[in-house]
């Protein structure tokens, strides 16, 4: 049976990861209602769970376990979501807006929000904890995720993003934030879709990690040129907001035409990084393209 | 050899509870430095370290793996720490004093506040992920310390709690809430150092399982009086804080005399459960003694 095209096979693994967060997600029945309520209009209807697919993507190189995977990619996206939730909050960019509704401290309240972030990070260990598998790949899983979501990777991007506000960053400055903000999650949605598979030899591994890197910054690049190019409704936030905001950006050092090469240039780098898996790798490859074509 | 004494023992752990969190929180120099600096200065150097304690407590019970019993400790006081961190903010509570010394976000910034609490909790879950010990039995205690944390636990208790401020609550939905506020992670303590151990038959994890019961709920009445009673120097946070936010507590509900009673026969409950573990209960015992007599 050839595999699916990737068009139907992102169709399919977006129905999984919705299915799955909605049911790994508390039930809004339970108590206390408006939390898990909270929780659930933070993390369901909306996002590209671009994470998710990635997961998905890295386990189809070495045919990984559905239900591992599955319960990676929901991990994944609900440390992705409270972070977002927590973003938004008024002290740190006070944002009204995400994926086209409400923030959750608008639509609820700030401690709400406060709540909601936290409750998502300790429901993705969770989840994490709970799935099929080997015990000793499970435990690898759970410390890459933590490292990722930590100090060392998206938290700490995130301080140095505060701190860099009204700075003049360096490109390779700017880098290293993203690789730690934006990009340890991307690489840990990769990495962690091939831990649920057959173990990778060292090539694979180091390959495999030079096509996370590369679009994890692709991802950011885009971020850039999308927030001073499109306009809020079709990002379902607010747009411009880094300018307004004082934040440098690829495009506010790099300028426009060169991030969109800069972005084009890590997708060939991604390309290349994926040779050795053949077929195996079509989907990793879609998604790059996906990345950095992305409208939104 | 016999045993050491209680003040003795509890001297020897507190002090292998500060070093070891020393040693498992993120470097201070290491980048970026002002998240790691905040993480150290909300964990370390304070507290009473109640949580830590009662994992060696339990741990005792079965003589438990040192290096996990410190890191399942670790882990646990990390989502207490980070809960009071978030629990401070001015969208909360709104504390500046805790612990006798200025609130995170009063010496930080309300944004490194969010953030440290953010990364500890990541932290905590990557310490018990990488401790030693039988990897099935890692991931329960990783599945237990997630729930007690999440939203049907401590972030769901304080869920309740917002919503309760300045609404009359009867006893047992007071109960209900602090069972989940506090009580969920102190139950976690002593189930997690009787899991670094020898497995408990049912008869015994189902007693162990009311003395962290009784315990949990006994801590909350004894904080509820010493809130009403002591004054802020003595509790290192501010004092008469519930009575001012028009919270509901066990003195405004049973008055004092009867709260300070009802504390006692919490603590016979505790002893009671502990009957059957004999001698090697007599941490357990002498912990329950600290909780009630506590005077901050």
């Amino acid at each position: 049976m050839p595999a699916p095209a990737f068009d139907d096979w992102m169709r399919a693994r977006l129905s999984d990861v919705e299915q799955g967060l909605a049911a790994l997600l508390p039930d809004q029945a339970a108590m206390p209602q408006r939390l898990h309520e909270a929780m659930r209009y933070a993390v369901l209807d909306g996002g590209k769970r671009v994470r998710p697919l990635l997961v998905f993507a890295a386990g189809a190189l070495q045919d990984a376990d559905q239900d591992l995977l599955l319960r990676a990619a929901a991990a994944l996206e609900m440390i992705h979501v409270y972070s977002l939730v927590h973003d938004d909050m008024p002290c740190m960019d006070d944002d009204a807006l995400r994926r086209g509704k409400p923030t959750v401290h608008v639509r609820y309240d700030q401690a709400t929000a406060l709540l909601v972030g936290d409750a998502l990070q300790a429901q993705a260990f969770q989840v994490l904890a709970q799935a099929s598998g080997a015990p000793e790949r499970k435990l690898e899983m759970i410390a890459l995720l933590a490292e990722a979501a930590g100090s060392r990777g998206m938290c700490g991007g995130q301080a140095i993003d505060l701190e860099s506000v009204g700075k003049p960053l360096t490109l390779e400055q700017l880098e290293r934030m993203h690789r730690m903000k934006t990009g340890a999650l991307l690489r840990a949605a990769v990495m962690l879709g091939a831990l649920a598979g057959a173990a990778l030899d060292q090539e694979q591994a180091a390959r495999l990690s030079r096509y996370a890197d590369a679009i994890g910054l692709a991802f950011q690049v885009v971020d850039d040129v999308l927030d001073a190019t499109a306009d809020s409704a079709t990002l379902g936030k607010t747009a411009g907001k880094d300018a307004q905001d004082g934040k440098p950006t690829y495009v506010s050092i790099l300028g426009l035409e060169q991030s969109r090469q800069l972005a084009q240039r890590l997708r060939d780098e991604a390309y290349q990084a994926l040779l050795p898996f053949g077929s195996e790798g079509r989907y990793l490859r879609e998604l790059a393209d996906l990345v950095v074509q992305r409208k939104a």
